[in-house]
């Protein structure tokens, strides 16, 4: 790909992006992670890969308007548009339409090429590891939802079968179970080596919580006649 | 404490907080974590360093609404014209006042009493460890604050002197700096017992992402001609 490609289509992605300034860094952290599964396989067309990487977003703004709308459908065909308006040819547009449209998880459109395998998965490892942490966190501070849930009893559930979203819920509803659906071997191998860290966090989280919360009601019931 | 006055402040503490039910936990880890601290300590008044803990942040939402507002200040005031109307006597009410009013972090107003230093202490442990790296994202996404701020060259900041807001400058600005200033032997116990969860994911989430950015720049700069 030409450095003046690579800029058209960054220039897009960021046109598209601009309401959500800091979701871009979440793009390149994908680019990069797919570059990484795509270096230990001999059979990806670059082109294809980095148009859908840099491109695979563009509807997130179009959803969060019209939450009925999917991101990965409409940013597939905003995708298509923009490329064969812009001189790529539509067999190329369609490739990375299939990627775009095939990226987003818990939908029934598998990614059945190669490069719609390294977006899935490059798009899956940003929910491993600490950074699926911190993101989860982020959301849940823009959404205005609470870390953990507290049971009848006072003390904190650790997000197992909860009701109200939290970020225990979260993390135990999703988080936790990310690292069984990858397609690819390097990108498994890449959220493998996060997944630790990920536990270590909500567990050491789980274990301050509910220590302070143990021992602060213990330590209550003594004062309070 | 009877029963009865613990369910007064906390029903007055609910009412003050109620556009906020998130914050509600905070109130109560921090009452937790007092708890823990007084339980090694013989001289602590239990009244108030209850009264304080419950009522410590009622003034929040004033500060939310209008940010020149001191919350500690403002609660303060809250707290002893709550208490005075309720039938605690003047001198009690000043002593949960001195808690309220010097519990603020970085304010030239340092806690003297006993409860004041607990309250302080208690507060600023859930600053340390993994709640203070939650709160902090939470908070993050709430503001739309991004997670690093990238440099000119397009590496990730470690956070170290940025100017902007992130998530990584905070770390190194506040959470990092946070173990020294405890008044308290067991408040500082507690947090020294934390500081490691937190240091892990700061720097297990530095290395996931610098790598990322710095492996991804390296295969780019092969691919785009």
């Amino acid at each position: 790909m030409t450095n003046e490609t690579f800029r058209k289509l960054e220039d897009y992605m960021l046109e598209c992006m601009k309401d959500s300034a800091h979701d871009k860094e979440h793009i390149y952290r994908v680019l990069y992670s797919a570059l990484d599964i795509a270096s230990k396989d001999e059979n990806v067309d670059y082109d294809v890969l980095i148009s859908a990487c840099l491109l695979h977003d563009i509807a997130r703004e179009d959803q969060n308007k019209t939450p009925s709308l999917c991101h990965a459908e409409v940013g597939a065909e905003k995708a298509y548009e923009f490329l064969t308006e812009n001189g790529f040819d539509e067999s190329f547009a369609e490739k990375v339409k299939h990627c775009i449209s095939s990226h987003r998880f818990r939908k029934n459109n598998p990614p059945e090429s190669t490069e719609a395998k390294i977006l899935f998965d490059a798009d899956k490892i940003d929910v491993a590891g600490t950074m699926g942490i911190a993101r989860t966190l982020v959301y849940q501070g823009a959404m205005a939802e609470p870390l953990y849930s507290v049971l009848p009893d006072g003390r904190v559930s650790d997000g197992t079968d909860d009701k109200i979203p939290s970020f225990f819920q979260e993390y135990k509803y999703k988080l936790e179970k990310i690292y069984s659906r990858f397609y690819t071997v390097r990108g498994k191998e890449i959220a493998e080596e996060r997944r630790k860290t990920a536990e270590s966090f909500y567990n050491d989280m789980l274990n301050e919580v509910t220590s302070t919360y143990d021992n602060g009601i213990s330590l209550l019931k003594d004062i309070i006649k």
